[in-house]
């Protein structure tokens, strides 16, 4: 895992060479549609809530992410006309998201899928397929095929006419290298570690374009760590479960550097700390570090692209606290690289 | 919280009685719609689920979840035209879910509201208003609140050309009476209760239409009784966080006595056992029981309507866990009954 979070630049920087001139074939593809609805799972369905909120806040688009199960469990045929369904997996042979993504096209949406395996089932059966340039990840958690999940969705977002300006993603490879450094040589990282290594569970949350970050890092925290880490956005953690944060259960709070959901999440930190619970700030600008009672830093990018980068510290400790539990952060329990759900 | 729990069966009765006359009225606004989108929060967002199941497994509607940041943070307009909105929220005063449906209906959206707040500045917003009849609800978890919503989304698919049988939900309230006594008398409640009092966390999952009890049981557990409880449907579950089951993280599993996922359900009862973890079983049938360690028994109800009833033997173990954990399930710390977000 340590490897792959290394490798990430490189893949990045492939993965945008290979894609960007793949943006008007999203395009045209996309004439005639209204909306998005993502099909995905696990990492997958992390990366598809960065492009719901992406789609949703720069293209005007309605994007939203489906119930798999309706089409192959309940088998239920919709009225999919004027829908642009893009399906998400790493390997692109998760048959429930082949099956999925099928019974879109059948249900007359136009098809997109994103996956790290060419040539793959779901590459076959998507008209237009952004193959993610992550090469062979061995590691059981996602970590390079997940950012290069996000490279995609950020092409599909500028197919889509997304207002946002496309030299930003090109600056994405070399802030993800300087992150990973500075993220190791962060003097807070061995701290949050330890704390973390002490607590049963924690509340991992994030707004807007950075709700995704806060539910893969929660995800992965479950899966390599086996802590009971809880992903809420800001404002469903608001209705109830905040209840649940003390001195037992710590927050991981997660934004970008700057954007309109900064102001809500720092004070969410705050909050936080006043019911007596310790709160760890990722990216978020100084305004997030002072609020916290421990910080990791964030990329350095606009809010748009900031996921590319703002799951990168998450990895890194990750990746940490499996190792300082004691724990093979590569092989979790219970898990195989390619999961069959149906 | 346990008496308006018992209040449930006439609550139901009042908002069945009251809003079947209603189903026309939602019919006829929907017309020239092709999808629904729902809008809410918290308990009103685990209905919403409930919701989304239904509408799209028995009228063959698309049916999704909106994102209310993106109308009251991200301030930018979508086209939702031929888009049925959809609002519930329990007080009707939730500035955040009134400001979303006002930005529907510019956005070109027709709107329903779905809340206990007759003449609240949500009614007042929507063109159909569903007024449930749930009384006073003075417990800051909701419970009759909740159910009565599940009501309401009955009449809103049968409004939609639910493929079902109305007299499913006239059964509810004498069907959910005889549960509250069924559950209560279990020589399985106090062991389950006993059991959860020694562990931080739980993996609450189920599928489908069951999806959203597993969700709000999660909320009610993670508020009431501030368990690290993890609500994840079935597929999301074995896609990475199935590793973090283990003796200190048991797994409720709640099912429909029949239906298509309900051997996906009891599959999993038997993974989590033999991952060396308790398995609880809510509903479900004998199936479901035989292969859990202890079982709550379930609502005798078709499939469509059971969320009406599987959420109340989990009402009742909430309620029980939090006085047997010293806590008063009425009042949770840093809770208030009308939850404001922006």
């Amino acid at each position: 895992m340590r490897i792959e979070i290394g490798e990430q630049p490189e893949a990045l920087t492939r993965t945008i060479d290979a894609l960007l001139p793949r943006m008007s074939d999203v395009g045209l593809l996309a004439r005639g549609t209204r909306q998005v609805l993502f099909i995905a799972r696990g990492s997958s369905d992390n990366a598809a809530v960065y492009g719901r909120y992406l789609v949703e806040s720069h293209t005007g688009r309605l994007a939203t992410l489906a119930a798999p199960s309706i089409a192959t469990t309940y088998k239920k045929q919709l009225d999919l006309s004027g829908v642009l369904a893009v399906a998400i997996s790493q390997s692109g042979k998760t048959e429930e998201i082949v099956e999925t993504l099928d019974w879109a096209t059948r249900s007359g949406a136009r098809t997109v899928a994103i996956t790290n395996g060419a040539g793959s089932p779901l590459a076959e059966a998507a008209e237009v397929a952004l193959i993610t340039e992550a090469g062979d990840e061995l590691a059981v958690p996602a970590t390079k095929t997940y950012t290069t999940q996000l490279a995609a969705l950020s092409v599909l977002a500028l197919g889509l006419g997304a207002d946002v300006d496309l030299g930003d993603l090109r600056r994405v490879p070399d802030e993800v290298e300087r992150l990973i450094a500075l993220t190791e040589a962060s003097e807070a990282l061995p701290a949050i570690v330890e704390e973390l290594a002490q607590v049963p569970g924690a509340v991992v949350s994030g707004r807007g374009i950075a709700f995704g970050t806060a539910l893969e890092l929660a995800l992965k925290l479950k899966e390599a760590c086996y802590l009971h880490a809880m992903g809420l956005s800001y404002a469903d953690l608001l209705h109830g479960p905040i209840a649940v944060v003390d001195d037992q259960t710590p927050a991981l709070l997660v934004a970008a550097d700057a954007g309109p959901t900064l102001s809500g999440t720092i004070a969410l930190a705050q909050r936080v700390k006043s019911a007596g619970a310790r709160a760890y700030g990722i990216g978020g600008g100084t305004g997030l570090a002072q609020a916290s009672s421990l910080a990791l830093p964030g990329p350095a990018l606009p809010e748009w692209v900031s996921p590319l980068g703002l799951i990168v510290p998450g990895q890194i400790l990750v990746e940490n606290l499996a190792r300082r539990l004691g724990l093979d952060p590569d092989v979790p329990r219970g898990l195989n690289k390619v999961t069959q759900t149906d």
